[in-house]
């Protein structure tokens, strides 16, 4: 019997849990202290991944603070792997469901190598013939929350006006780009100059505006919906949930997807507009994607066809090497990424 | 051909209107400047009332100012009479759907006599063997708005938990005991301890509290609902609304009926706490029940029902005379009333 290999597994720690306030990099670190053995434990259904590449989502930041009540993904543990969503390759595996050698993507570590012992959130990849890194993003967690919201909750119709803020980020270009497939008017907003030119010039929203830049966010709906706003895809929160409350029409909707403009607050802002919601009848409803996955494989396929029909635009922004992690994710609070962020471990 | 009678119509005007702050009866006043024929102009399509009883509502408040945009109900007219939901007479009429003789309710002037053109809010009174007054309230706006509220927005099951504030008012009286039918688990907030007691031994609710003696509201709510919320109607706004969406389960809904809390304050107080939806996948829904007219016949045949069956409870708040009208709308605020309040204008 040959010998089992055990490699240097290098890995993002969080040292310890923050509180208020913008992460840093020094809240993390990257280490090299252990070996992994590239096999599965003897009588264990686990799967062993080489990782490929992780994705930096928002969501990371509520898991970087301590929770006195469990939230609905548990906190980091100091001291431990961070965690998050991530495209890998199978390198051993006791689980029937997967093979060495597949690609698939799910919750996996910030590490060289992963074992999976939980794989309710491991999806095998189907399609290997578009980009493996798209797994974090367009078809992963961000592109099936935007098909979700947007299809799901938002329940759009054909020319209706939508609006959609941090709309270059993964979520937003893609409700974008799927409104505008189901004949809708799309506006975006964003946080700079460039992010707006990709908005009109390349994702294809009808109007984009950068927020920084406008001194009343209610004048500057106002401008680009005369009409109203018949949905708005929520990712941001505050001040401009506010002023979409004011130009929402009479039967709005609005998907909250996030709120990132409050993850780093010590407090989040008041948001003073609510009764707008009885006058204009408007639905407001939070959602997460963990509550969709029976529909995964029916979005996998649409979004495949989408992509090789060239029906969609997607836009990657990559660190490269775990080195690169900690900045990767600190700078997607900043609004520094332009496009999905996501960190790659190692090229196919 | 008999001479027209005409008689002096004493009526409520709004003086002017008013900006942030607690309506006083000095914003009104009760006048008899005209008289009125009791006779429908020919070739009209209208119906004359006697007033019986005129219902004091909350949303009344917003229309005493003066709204640079259209809001969902117009504001008042300084100088004229106030309007609003009361039951009448039918004293002449050239519409066919109304006859002399009929008892309606519906949109009327706060006045002797009310000479209705636009019928659409008119309805019919089909049930004349309970108390008339009945249809200011529970067979009226409020119970309608109780009624759909809570089954078309709340979509409740049996055994769900439910939370009401405002609850010993018009419409929260009834969202409690329509749960308490569904068999549902009741906790009603009020802001004394005669109403607590009235929701208690009266209408049935599992448990009530008086939030004025809560110092913390989260931890009211949490001691009350241990398991959490699934279902909260909104009456009220601000800080109450707050500390629901922490103790709020997966997958609650929030029906927004109102938010009297707000309707005096020159800015709304900042509700901080709505990344919950998200997390808890929470549907927060405002309504109006201007959206569910064609519902009403069903709604009056089961409450009609319930009353003759002895399943309801209603508590009324009367004043007595047109004189009392602007004391008896005004203390609606200060939350005064025990009960429904209504004005009766003259007995049947």
């Amino acid at each position: 019997m040959a010998e089992v290999r055990a490699k240097a597994n290098k890995k993002v720690v969080l040292k310890d849990f923050i509180t208020a306030g913008f992460p840093k990099e020094s809240d993390m670190e990257v280490v090299t202290t252990d070996t992994v053995r590239l096999k599965v434990p003897e009588g264990s259904k686990a799967v062993l991944l080489k990782n490929l590449y992780l994705s930096c989502d928002p969501y990371m930041r509520s898991r970087m603070s301590k929770h006195d009540e469990p939230s609905y993904v548990p906190d980091f543990v100091p001291g431990s792997v961070i965690t998050g969503f991530g495209v890998g390759k199978v390198v051993d595996s006791s689980h029937p469901d997967f093979k060495v050698g597949d690609f698939v993507w799910g919750m996996t570590g910030w590490e060289e190598y992963s074992l999976i012992t939980e794989t309710e959130m491991l999806f095998k990849i189907r399609y290997t013939d578009v980009p493996l890194s798209y797994y974090t993003g367009l078809l992963g967690m961000a592109g099936f929350t935007a098909y979700v919201g947007f299809h799901e909750i938002c329940a759009p119709k054909k020319g209706e006006y939508v609006f959609v803020s941090a709309a270059s980020g993964a979520v937003g270009q893609l409700v974008g780009q799927f409104a505008k497939l189901m004949g809708c008017y799309v506006v975006g907003s964003a946080g700079s100059d460039d992010k707006v030119n990709l908005l009109k010039n390349k994702f294809g929203f009808d109007e984009a505006f950068n927020y920084k830049k406008e001194p009343d966010l209610s004048a500057a709906l106002k401008r680009l919906f005369p009409e109203g706003i018949d949905i708005y895809f929520e990712n941001v929160g505050g001040p401009m949930l506010d002023a979409v409350l004011i130009n929402m029409r009479t039967h709005g909707r609005i998907a909250v997807c996030g709120m990132i403009s409050q993850y780093n607050l010590e407090k989040p802002e008041g948001v003073h507009n609510l009764f707008y919601l009885v006058a204009k009848r408007i639905r407001m409803e939070g959602f997460l994607v963990f509550d969709f996955f029976h529909k995964y494989h029916q979005f996998e396929e649409i979004i495949a066809q989408y992509i090789k029909d060239g029906k969609i635009t997607y836009v990657e922004d990559k660190a490269e090497g775990l080195e690169n992690a900690p900045a990767a994710l600190v700078g997607l609070f900043a609004g520094h990424n332009v496009g999905k962020k996501l960190v790659v471990v190692s090229h196919e």
